[in-house]
C-alpha cells in the first residue's frame, strides 16, 4: 500500500499555527505516515514528537521545505493529489485514486492555504474538492483519507504512554 | 428529518478565530443548519454571512451564547451529541444516534475547544469520539457529519452570487 505523505503549502507561523497543527493531527490520526510543511516551525515540530510519545505511533514532521523543493523531490513513483475547492468532486473520482495509487510508493497530498500558485493545479495528478464550497483544508483531508482509506483508519490503534478508553461518560486514561 | 445544529465551546476570539471559523464552514458545507457559538465574535458572524451571500444556502450563525443559556434552551426534542476523543467510537455508536435522532426536532452537536465542563459528558445524549487519539475538532466534526448524513452531504448544490465548476486543472467561477 502507498505510503499517505500530506504537503502542507502556505504556512505561515504567526497566523496559522493552529490550523496547520489541526492539519498536522488529522493527517497522524486517520492513517498518514507524515507531513511535510512550507514554512519553518519548531514548535509544530516538537507539538507533534510530543504527541507521538504520548499517544503512540510514528508520525513524522520536517518544516522548511520550499513549494521548489517539494516539486523537485516528487518522482514517477509519487501520486500527487491536491485538495481544492475548484477540483472535482471526491465521490467521482476516489476510486480512480485508489486504483492509481496501486502502482505508487507514495500519495502526496497537497493541502494548501488560501492562495495556491497555478503549480499546484498543473502538476498534481488530481484535483479533488471536498463539496464545492469554502469548507477547512481540515475537515477536506479528513473526508479524504477517509474515503481514501475506506473508513479503516477509524480503527488505527496506536498505544503510547497514555491509552484513552472510550466511555460513555466522562474520561479514562491509562497510564503506562 | 432532525435539523442539525452546532453548539461551539471555549471559542476565545482572539485565539480561536481561524479554528472556529473553520468549524462554522464544515458545518455549513456539510449540511448543518446552524452554529451557536458561545462568546461574542461580531467578525465571524459577518464572514459566514458574507460566504452564505456569495457561495448560496441560509446557514445561521449566531454568537454570545453561554454554556448556561445553550443547556437551558435544551428540550426533550433536542438529541445532544457530544464530539470528544474520550468518547465511544463513531462507527459502534452512529447507528443508535441516526435512530435516536428520528424522534428529535434537533440533533445538536456540542464541539469544544481545549476545555469542556463535565457538564457536557453528563447531559450530552451521546459521547462520540473519532479515533480515540488527538484530533481536530473541525475533523471529528466533518466525520462525524458525513456519517450521520449517510455521505449525501458531499452532494450538497447551494447557489450563490458565485458558483464553482469542477475541474481537471485550473478554476472556473461563474458569476451571477
Amino acid at each position: 500500500m502507498a505510503e499517505i505523505v500530506i504537503y502542507r503549502y502556505g504556512h505561515r507561523p504567526a497566523r496559522d499555527k493552529r490550523i496547520t497543527t489541526h492539519v498536522a493531527l488529522t493527517a497522524r490520526a486517520m492513517g498518514a505516515g507524515s507531513i511535510i510543511i512550507d514554512t519553518g516551525d519548531r514548535g509544530i515540530e516538537e507539538n507533534i514528537v510530543a504527541v507521538n510519545r504520548n499517544f503512540g505511533g510514528h508520525f513524522k514532521v520536517q518544516t522548511g521545505v520550499s513549494i521548489e523543493r517539494f516539486f523537485n523531490s516528487l518522482g514517477n513513483n509519487d501520486l500527487l493529489v491536491h485538495l481544492t475547492m475548484y477540483g472535482k468532486p471526491i465521490m467521482e473520482k476516489i476510486e480512480e485514486i485508489k486504483e492509481a495509487s496501486r502502482e505508487k510508493d507514495r500519495i502526496v497530498v497537497f493541502v494548501g492555504a488560501e492562495k495556491v500558485p497555478g503549480i499546484a493545479y498543473a502538476k498534481s495528478n488530481f484535483n479533488i474538492s471536498v463539496t464545492s464550497q469554502p469548507i477547512s483544508e481540515v475537515s477536506a483531508l479528513a473526508i479524504f483519507l477517509d474515503r481514501f482509506l475506506d473508513g479503516n483508519e477509524l480503527k488505527n490503534e496506536m498505544k503510547g504512554r497514555l491509552d484513552i478508553n472510550p466511555n460513555e461518560r466522562g474520561k479514562t486514561i491509562e497510564y503506562f
